[in-house]
């Protein structure tokens, strides 16, 4: 198969700013071309955008504002996992030979309609997703014995992460107290333990391999992709305490990069809820089960957090259509050496982890260089 | 690059009724699966749903209620030609190797948000597509000196043929004078010359050439792709008699099949309102401009219609998200020789024409046995 590279990216600073959706998906276009030498409105072959919002034809929207004329235009939505699902799409583009270079921009605003579950009549008054996150919170709480203050070292972690994030939408250390102590929302989850929905945009750049070098010198490869859906209701995940979906997604990617969770140096997983971090890591195949945590922890306390070093969606805020494309921009930076202060060491091989509704559908990438 | 062949079809009756989009996705889902013989639920690698529904994570839904577990699954939206965009990318999962099959279902219901073209400000209080419909009436007619009852023919023409088409929204004939005495809608403009939003949806199944033979005996390839975005503003077309954006897809797809205009059979070209079907058919290469209404006129005397044989977008109706694909389907089955008494004759290469917006995009697929 064509090998598929990452050669360029952009952002916008994740906000609670009410922007237009057409602002964001632009400014964080114009800020992938200020950053990609040589690139020029005619090397793009395809325009892909990833939202949930319900603007339409915003493909041709951003290609009009930008000056591109593309051959293959169109959105992409999957809840909160459309940004990886659009990347997953370009890679396809370029590596049947229909396209050469592909743009995504991802962009959401902080009202969002992504974020009510209106669907799944089974949820009846609870179609939020703190209602899923309480409900995997309390089965994994209870199976393994852990207590509101360990989960709570997840939104520590990643919101002392997020300081080395410019583009985050928190920028304050936290303590277990502050999460302990914030807004209860449910029995099992506080206001500290949730991904905050913002207004944000990430674009990036995929190229064959013939041209990568016209963009950069510091191509990175796409060597692994796993994707599954396993429903779309919670309550047909077949358990509460682990992601299947994620594990059946990792399995996939881990076997067509030829990879095994030990050579990971570096991830990205969707951490939209405290829980989620320690439950992804497991289903990932970093930890046995009820023991993410142990990582979680081991991370918070090394110079090089290898987990979520940009603040994970708890500490950069949750721009649904824009997330998957930020925490693939982290590993992208990280195996460049470009991560500034969160830069992780040796960060060759890295993966990205990002998922929708309960975790009823996962993507998982690896990137290499 | 693989070959990518159609090997499954499903639709339901296009109407006025209001019924949910989850259930318009799972009935023309239902028609494929009892239509394919053999096609289990496990065969399906990718699921992607065509459509301007504001509802989220429909390929979820979609795949949950219809019992498939796909490792690919998301929406795709580009107005009305949204259906020939899931086709592409369809063919794009399969042609990359990322998947063997691909199930597309396009549905859309009467009310369609992607009716209303909200982002173009410079139409300020014209948003309607009929607008930009009538502007591309009036250049036509006066360039051309063709009259209101010469353009009303395509009506005429797609009606008689729409009787023939069983999902078709309209099942009756009428005449020129019928046209003409329709409710005039703008000064170039009445209710008969224009497509009519419906509920209605239509789903396709692709595979690799590998399996194809497991779900049919009769494939049919596709040989031939253009796509072009030129703008989404209408009033950046560069001429507004043809259609910029039809040429350049046209020209990409005969690229790429080794065809040429001569070689096609039977088409399928997207008349929303009768002007666009003798521009459609210029833009692609049928006829010299200004002659697209002859070529329409012979298709009306003809015993073999060539040129939209199940009655176009005027007489079959425009559930945007499945028009693509029910194009896609009437021109499978004219391969096929199924399609009844619509069949054309020696209908061994057909074409699909399938755009958005004005023609600022246009799809072109060339299919063959």
């Amino acid at each position: 198969m064509p090998k598929v590279a990452i050669v360029g990216y952009g952002q916008t600073k994740f906000s609670k700013e009410d922007l237009k959706i057409e602002k964001v998906l632009m400014d964080s276009t114009k800020n992938l071309f200020d950053n990609t030498s040589n690139l020029s409105q005619d090397d793009i072959d395809a325009v892909l955008v990833s939202t949930n919002n319900n603007s339409k034809y915003l493909s041709a929207i951003l290609s009009e504002s930008t000056g591109i004329q593309p051959k293959i235009a169109h959105s992409i939505e999957s809840l909160c996992n459309s940004g990886t699902n659009a990347i997953v799409s370009a890679y396809s583009y370029i590596s049947s030979g229909l396209a050469d270079v592909v743009l995504i921009s991802g962009a959401e605003r902080y009202d969002s309609p992504g974020q009510v579950l209106e669907w799944d009549q089974l949820r009846g008054e609870f179609k939020h997703p703190i209602f899923w996150a309480s409900i995997f919170s309390k089965s994994y709480k209870r199976k393994f014995s852990i207590t509101d203050e360990d989960l709570a070292l997840v939104s520590v972690k990643n919101h002392k992460q997020s300081i080395k994030n410019p583009n985050a939408l928190f920028q304050k250390a936290i303590t277990v107290e502050d999460v302990i102590n914030s807004r209860k929302l449910t029995d099992d989850l506080r206001l500290l333990d949730c991904s905050s929905p913002c207004t944000g945009g990430a674009s990036i750049l995929l190229s064959s391999e013939t041209i990568c070098k016209n963009f950069t010198d510091q191509p990175i490869w796409i060597s692994g992709i796993g994707q599954k859906t396993t429903s779309a209701s919670f309550t047909k995940n077949p358990a509460f305490d682990e992601m299947e979906s994620t594990k059946q997604a990792a399995r996939c990617a881990f076997n067509m990069s030829k990879r095994n969770p030990e050579q990971i140096d570096v991830m990205e997983v969707h951490d939209a809820f405290s829980v989620c971090e320690p439950m992804a890591i497991e289903s990932l195949g970093f930890a046995n089960h009820g023991k993410g945590l142990e990582v979680v922890k081991d991370s918070f306390l090394s110079e090089n957090p290898k987990i979520n070093p940009r603040g994970g969606l708890i500490g950069s805020g949750h721009p649904l259509g824009a997330t998957g494309i930020a925490q693939t921009i982290e590993i992208v930076q990280q195996i460049q050496s470009k991560a500034d202060k969160r830069q992780v060491d040796k960060a060759d091989i890295g993966l990205i982890h990002n998922m929708s509704a309960g975790a009823t559908s996962s993507t998982v990438l690896i990137l290499e260089k």
